[in-house]
């Protein structure tokens, strides 16, 4: 039988940024036996492979090297034994950097392309998109007429976190790293106003100014210095998300910095932890309303898509030059 | 008329730790002209008084030099024309220190001397017990087979804190500055361990042994060093009650410490300010509770009384340097 079909395996693991050498395309059988073969249609390419990459376990196994690598793929059902699944459906899931493969159907979840268009599914109604809803929902708790604030705004989780607040009746402000990125979510996005922490000297004083009313939600993407001047200007019963915090993901100590529990008993407010994987049993219910809300074009979102499965290396490496704007992903 | 009655005055106000020159006792006429004449029974007597003899303004107005001084008071109702209260009605309130006084009633709260001693309701049954009822109850969750970590764990809000615990069947560890109050924590108040913080070198690996399953709740008192080691030992979905501070209110800067936003992150867990004046209208439950567990047995106290009016502003100054044991209260 002819070798129609492609794989991604990890050939090496990457010392510092990864290089196409650490990637081998191999061409391999066609799936035959499995209850259901799958055709790969759009491949996730996310900065948190590259943790996989490493030989260190995590919440989550390392790739091994020689193996094919691994992500969240849109895919087609080309032949399916398994009565949950027919030919045609289209299916999300955690799966291998394979053009064509085979699978039992567990964790394998169908999606509607007349609802959103399939890539759709692995940006704005796949983690970041539920990141975003599931957080505001849990933690924020948003009310018409509060003050949102939220860090990394141009970003693929925070540009939606933002249309959530507009939608939710909010001032919302974001906070970016260039000109552009605030003419971006202002004019795109709909942010009623943005700062420019790089160009921004007091950003205690800069949130203050666009944040008249005070903050009483913040959605934080980046930890550090901006946290602690958020914290100075927060509300009464405020709530502060911690989604991420790429300011100190780099460091090997712990770093420092005010003591945030003074302010936490002062305003009787609250700091939370917030991973999306913790909320499996909400994602429905979030992916109906975000689902709803692009119909309805309340929700944009922003997306590069590169074409063609053997590019995929080459798209996950370019995330860490920054070439995407949003969600990067791979038209296999 | 005989002046037959008396009040406390705040004559000047204290420069560092109050002393008798601060205060003066004037004989003044008996009450006879409104709704309600009450007889002042117990006086509490409380660290935040010294924060209202300043001349500053803080979530509650200062005191006035040449007025009286007022806080929680359990008085007798000796006359009424209000049908709400009655002769004989016990009741509580933020009232003058005099040993009569007349009132219109609002903001009087009607008390059961059968459920409790009145001392109780400025202590166990006051703010003291209700502050750790509610952030127990609105913060901490507790799920029975839990572990609960508190510091000042010998005061008046630890002391209920552990014992709640036991009560939902959780192990408790509580955090204290001497091997007397270890002791008495585990002797009266069923503490499952005590850490003596300090002659403790390693807090974290002090509290790692205490807790050999993690830290599901950490009920802080004190902020500083040691949140930051329980921090360290805490259980994924974890909750931090920042209940008090006072390792850094005579801070003049906001001290620094390891940042918390990483570990949040981490383990999905929650820190939050608690202010029991926000929970008013959840009192009236918490108190019939804490009056249960009173009479089963269940809850146990600590209470320092000391006897006569004028004795008020010596008892008030004692506090300071920890002459008693559990709330000061004072039996006009």
């Amino acid at each position: 039988m002819l070798k129609m079909n492609k794989q991604i395996i990890l050939k090496s693991r990457p010392e510092g940024k990864p290089s196409l050498k650490n990637f081998e395309i191999q061409e391999i059988d066609n799936a035959q036996n499995g209850e259901i073969i799958l055709e790969t249609k759009f491949i996730s390419v996310d900065p948190y492979l590259r943790g996989r990459m490493r030989d260190e376990k995590s919440y989550i196994e390392p790739f091994e090297v020689g193996k094919p690598l691994e992500s969240m793929v849109v895919s087609e059902v080309t032949d399916s034994s398994n009565e949950d699944f027919k030919k045609g459906d289209h299916v999300i899931g955690m799966l291998d950097w394979k053009k064509q493969q085979s699978h039992s159907g567990k964790d394998l979840r169908k999606i509607d392309p007349s609802i959103a268009p399939l890539s759709a599914y692995l940006g704005v109604l796949g983690l970041t998109g539920l990141t975003a809803y599931l957080a505001l929902d849990k933690i924020g708790k948003l009310e018409k007429g509060e003050t949102l604030l939220v860090s990394g705004a141009a970003g693929a989780v925070g540009s939606v976190v933002g249309q959530i607040g507009k939608i939710k009746g909010c001032h919302v402000v974001g906070i970016a790293g260039s000109d552009e990125k605030i003419d971006h979510i202002q004019g795109k996005f709909g942010f009623d106003a943005g700062i420019n922490y790089k160009t921004t000297q007091n950003m205690k004083k800069a949130i203050s100014e666009a944040c008249p009313d005070g903050v009483d939600v913040y959605f934080d993407n980046v930890g550090g210095e901006i946290l602690d001047a958020a914290l100075q200007n927060i509300n009464k019963a405020a709530r502060i998300i911690n989604c991420g915090a790429i300011s100190i993901y780099n460091e090997t100590e712990v770093p420092t910095g005010p003591r945030s529990e003074g302010i936490l008993i002062k305003k009787s407010a609250l700091m939370q932890g917030f991973l999306v994987r913790d909320h499996i049993e909400d994602y429905q219910k979030a992916i109906s309303d975000l689902a709803g809300w692009l119909k309805s074009g309340e929700l944009k979102y922003d997306e590069t898509v590169v074409e063609g499965f053997d590019q995929t290396p080459q798209a996950f490496i370019d995330i860490f030059d920054g070439k995407n704007l949003g969600k990067m992903v791979v038209k296999a």
